[in-house]
């Protein structure tokens, strides 16, 4: 009975790396995850394990690594925890490191910020994927749960009806979704902190500008924008649940609803998924 | 067989307000409960529901008052709906309503806000409770999940030791809370809005600044910190969660840890409370 | 500015015990939160941690005397528990002890169970919570999240109605909600788990049996239950969310919905309490 | 910019079907995803919804065709939507169905079922996934969070040790995992519940049995008895989370742990994965 698809790891190491420069310090809060695909399938079969290094070494590695190497940036620590693991395990063929970093600020303080105090930034978190084998290191980045609503120039008209439909038309609705992207690079030389929050700032800014006739064409708009603003990407996927917002039938109640009061819902939710290329 | 302790509501009602003022939306995005206590006790013994509101009826009176008053604060409209189910149930005592407002902020583009766009700030809320009876109204305002961590001036030290004490003492240890904290006021005439700010300013800048000895002395300089800067408020009450960040062990490895280097943990934690009044 | 309400302790703790009997294990998974209200004030004012038992101590007193006394219920441990930490500690007034146990049963293989292997059973939990202070121990035993639904004999009708009132009467609804309930006993000379297990079926026979008139009603009838049928109860406390299962109008399609056809949701649900005494 | 790996469709639409014969109702509780992928590439660029059936009437269709021809089992009812779907969207090419369900049994009553009463069984849940084209359907059925342990023949040593490796060998551990396992069938001919019990019973047997050397030990012993027991069953894949019980080392306060004292952890956590095929 042939084995197939076989990886095994290491998920939710949690990592927080403080840098002391004087009075500033900075935080990078990570959930790190370590995959290995390879030569394993004696382990399966036979339980041997002369060749598993435990994913408890991978856990401590993860942690040695962040104090000797010191964490830069989520992709290039990837590359070197990726580059680390495939030097010393002869089976080992592909190594997946995925990190995702937990945002947080420096607390301000009237006009100035607090160089030692930080409060979280959230939901959103950033995200980078880091895949290594002996050819190739391929480098994915990315953002999760950007939650972000517009409250104009959204409409959802002219679709198909069938005896099944009863979703009325709209011109002017509430667009709202908890935005998942990622993207890939033309070359390995890459900035990764001001590439990602430019590409960010793309995101947001054509989310907020696009007359919007469906989740899809937004959706559309927001790759395009990135791929036409940051050079150094090479496609991007966005995933975008349809938040439903909806109207309030206030009729009943001999009220009006000028398209003032909804019902924010998460269940259940559109989901519209895209890449796109240069 | 005697009742004690009935009260009946609706929960989690969801209600997204959008005022729209020209080019400017303002976003409300609310999470309201409603409990009623009082003369129900024949409801629960012979199913009688001649005076039972539904729970139902409780959630559309949310977005009716909603589309009719306005949700200016969140304060208010916890006032506002308290009065109105007082008003007309007659076996009604006492009304709670508790609102959790999660916040938006508009989409920063360039130097400016886009005035129809929100992105969502998080994890953080703003809390208010209301409880109306035909005597009083007492208000409660709050923040839940603020999420604060501060690198440097955190000690631990000088607690007592038996023979299951472990923990070593500490002069510098990363100090991290999901904060929870809710405040009375000294008048019903308060302007919940930017009385909201200040309060969450000074937990925010004496977190900050203090040279904590332990959660129970920087939670302790927390809530003195909003007694003395925001006159409105009558007593504070502070949960503060220690959420532990471990040092790790790296001389295992031949590595040295200075201070740097952290696993982040949720389980277990400490729990702090307390409440401050004048 | 005088300090109220303090408290502090540690949640969260895991503990999972097996107990080998020759063939047969039993495991014991338990979640052990510890808190302690007493003369702390100077911990809070001026930072003195003298008396301050740290809540990691709390944690490994956990283990310990779990190892040291065996956790045989969790009723029994919490008592155990705060009478070690009250004997110890002379500012400690009184201490709390709450235990959740996560419920497992024996993998079954054809009509025997396998004496050493588990599946967890849930989402239900079993909880316990002790008070100990010099005078007293008060024990309250529970069930959380004990998720039922009653198909027949389920009525909600002869409510009054106002100008923001929607909901249709009905004679045969689906109920369902997520039980949580707690009692406490007439003395402590309790033998807790065949009473535990007496209290549960009470409660999910009076539950499927009853002609329910509103969830009042049905909480109602299931306190009373087990008032009548365990004798060692004092009172019994019931929390029981309506989780609304609305019936699809399939009339828009050309279909008849013979009451058959639900969307289950989560959120509104109505929330029902009360408290039944003898 | 080409697109590429576009889909949309609607998640998380719950259905509760009630089915009454006599006196003895019958519970399907489902959570069911559609997605589709076809040439909707204009939706993205141009916001053309002409051929965009909504993702509010794939819910419905949801709804109306459990009322019109009734779920007999997860598997069957995506193959019904499916081809509906199929049938009717000409820019259809291909459709993903999931249906996941959630367990219920009626509630024993002494020695009998009440048969229109229900309590909750899990954390478990049945899966099925349906992917339907012009040419073929694919199907999937699984379990997803079977959380299992056992507390005997578990061992893991003989692994390679590094600088980064501090994990003891051990004969005698705890092994604990919340499976998620997936299947597909040699032929469309299948009888989907029976199979999917003897799956499950499989499963557990295998893991009960086991003279578990590592996961991937117990995770290739497990997907090889399903397919020796089990001969609709054409390949397996297994996702084993290692849920870490670390047995707490009490040797500091004077005690012994006889391998009986464990604490729980969920994070970090090891990841196993595997398909095994005829």
């Amino acid at each position: 009975m042939p084995l197939s698809q076989t990886s095994y790891g290491k998920s939710r190491i949690r990592l927080v790396q403080v840098s002391r420069r004087g009075d500033r310090h900075e935080l990078r809060d990570l959930t790190v995850a370590v995959r290995f695909e390879g030569e394993y399938d004696t382990s399966y079969t036979e339980g041997d394990n002369s060749n598993v290094l435990p994913t408890d070494t991978m856990k401590n590695t993860v942690y040695a690594l962040a104090a000797r190497e010191r964490v830069r940036e989520p992709e290039s620590f990837g590359v070197v925890l990726g580059r680390h693991f495939l030097d010393r395990n002869p089976r080992l063929r592909t190594v997946h490191v995925e990190v995702v970093e937990h945002g947080w600020g420096h607390i301000p303080i009237g006009d100035r910020e607090h160089g030692q105090s930080f409060v979280r930034r959230g939901p959103e978190s950033r995200t980078a994927r880091v895949m290594t084998d002996a050819q190739d290191t391929a480098i994915t980045s990315g953002v999760a749960d950007l939650v972000i609503l517009k409250s104009s120039r959204s409409a959802f008209a002219g679709f198909p009806r069938d005896e099944f439909t009863t979703l009325p038309e709209t011109q002017d609705r509430l667009l709202a979704t908890s935005l998942t992207s990622y993207w890939t690079y033309r070359s390995e030389e890459v900035d990764f902190g001001p590439s990602w929050r430019a590409v960010r700032a793309a995101l947001l800014e054509a989310f907020a500008n696009h007359d919007s006739l469906s989740v899809q064409h937004t959706l559309h708009a927001m790759g395009q924008a990135v791929l036409e603003t940051v050079d150094a990407v090479q496609s991007i996927t966005l995933v975008m649940p349809n938040r439903h917002h909806l109207p309030v039938d206030l009729s009943k109640f001999g009220l009006e609803n000028r398209n003032e009061i909804f019902v924010a819902t998460e269940e259940p939710h559109g989901l519209i998924e895209a890449t796109l290329s240069r």
